[in-house]
């Protein structure tokens, strides 16, 4: 008796669709470098490789995802261009793969966004639909561009192409970095760990893969650990880009290849910004300080291992840092 | 008539010392990446090539001169120790070479240095010595360390070992990127400015290579200008890695490989410093902002051409940034 096919939206890319991913975005994104820290090391007590996906192409892996999305479409669909909504880095990763392609790229975006936001999106030539500022008018507004458009929707995390993109710089990472023990990665809704997971555990079968969200938006470690999508009870975390709920696709990648979730306070999130910029000399979102924060509140246990970490992006208000009064 | 052999004040290495010192340091500094950001590209109106040596060892590219001088020691030297005067990134750097060296640094810092670069040296394991915060003071005990110790003084720039390290940065930063029609770095006392020119020219003979430093400091400007060691007149920019007089030796070498030296304002560099950490996602020092800072006011003209930039240092203090009231 054969098992039962996945459904489709359990539908997950394998390692031969991350390694195609890869090749097919290698002209539209950075290959980041991959930097240590002795100093850093020293207050982590592990030897940490930080893959700087702040240092990409928006200044964020979302990049990666984008454009592997975008580069897969058919010529008819591309033609009709593509849509999401977002106010964060998915939104202008999207304008900037549309860009790179020369098709539309539809952002719906609240009408209170900060203008930084809007200006960055239209920089990369992203049309912008605004909405009032609740998730009834920003459905509205989306499915309205969808109809009017023919565009397709290309979802931040629950799309098998976009979590291939995602896995693309763990491929890249273990490329550098061959011998790692753990990689690491945050989750929000969960499209860059499970292409990451996918990715390492093709490449090196016996390696540890970790998440790590803010206690605050925990919804992650309770859905790992129960198995059923848990709801994210509030979205008051100060990590932004980890403010959404796990998909089915992305709950089923992580049950499959994830080791561990681990979680950290705000605080914790904070002071682990601030040690990457003062250390390592970078500047990171505080989306990208959660697997830092986790190692330091000792919730992920990788004293003396070789970690790889995912920076997931750069993109802060330098006139508002979170250590500042 | 043979030309008279250059006096021991102005010798400096050549392309294959550069190339020496950098096959000597090798094992103990990173090779730094060089990144390109376009939305950085498109302000400065050319194609810009950060060389990033704030993500060097002790956080500056001091460590190159700082490792070359103390591993071209022989055993007899070695064993005595090294020895300088310097609150910022050379002492830091000094010490982080005698560390790997397993020797003893001696620096000399002023009693009101600031807490965290005496922790800074400390880390490193150099020996902290404190004087008076006076030339004098400075120099006596300089004088007495070295008499009791027979430590070698490794000057921070009026030195040839140093100044072939510091070209290290070159020499990779061409290898990266072969087709670079300008390479540029600030001037403090010159020493990196002076290797790179080396290191940029001898590589690629039709570079052009250019300096900028604060039009606060601007004695290599005017010393460029005249073909004399001008005074530095007075020590207030913000550039702290900037406020040294060149020496006959890094003149010499920038009359005879530098095409010009640019300036800028004080606040062009605080803007330069913010531009470079909102778009590049590195954080620099305001000395690494001056190159910046000199092409947005027009004083470097580079537009249209491909620079590649020496990023010297990224220790600043998070709590005070300059951007901030």
């Amino acid at each position: 008796m054969s098992a039962p096919a996945p459904t489709a939206d359990l539908l997950l890319p394998d390692l031969a669709a991350i390694r195609a991913a890869h090749a097919r975005i290698r002209r539209y994104v950075v290959r980041t470098p991959v930097l240590n820290s002795p100093a850093l090391d020293r207050t982590l007590g592990a030897q940490v490789y930080l893959k700087c996906e702040n240092l990409q192409r928006v200044g964020a892996f979302k990049a990666r995802g984008a454009c592997n999305a975008v580069q897969s479409l058919d010529a008819a669909a591309a033609r009709r261009g593509v849509a999401t909504h977002s106010s964060g880095n998915h939104g202008a990763a999207l304008a900037y793969a549309a860009q790179q392609r020369g098709i539309v790229a539809h952002i719906v975006m609240p009408e209170n966004a900060a203008r930084i936001k809007v200006a960055n999106v239209e920089s990369f030539g992203g049309q912008v639909h605004f909405c009032a500022p609740t998730i009834a008018a920003r459905e509205m507004v989306s499915a309205e561009v969808l109809r009017a458009t023919g565009a397709t929707l290309v979802h931040p995390y629950d799309d098998p192409a976009v979590i291939a993109g995602q896995g693309t710089a763990a491929l890249e990472l273990l490329e550098d970095c061959p011998d790692l023990d753990v990689v690491a990665a945050p989750i929000g809704g969960g499209g860059l760990l499970s292409g990451t997971a996918i990715a390492a555990r093709g490449v090196a079968p016996g390696i540890t893969v970790v998440g790590a969200e803010p206690a605050n938006a925990d919804d992650a470690a309770r859905s790992f650990a129960s198995g059923r999508i848990e709801p994210l009870a509030a979205t008051t975390t100060i990590a932004d880009g980890l403010r959404s709920s796990l998909a089915p696709r992305t709950l089923h990648a992580l049950r499959a290849h994830v080791a561990a979730v681990g979680t950290c306070s705000e605080a914790a999130i904070v002071a682990a910004m601030r040690l990457v910029w003062e250390r390592a000399k970078i500047v990171i979102e505080p989306s990208s300080a959660v697997v830092f924060a986790a190692i330091l509140e000792g919730s992920l246990a990788v004293a003396g291992r070789r970690v790889g970490v995912i920076v997931t992006g750069g993109n802060v208000d330098l006139d508002r840092l979170p250590w500042q009064a």
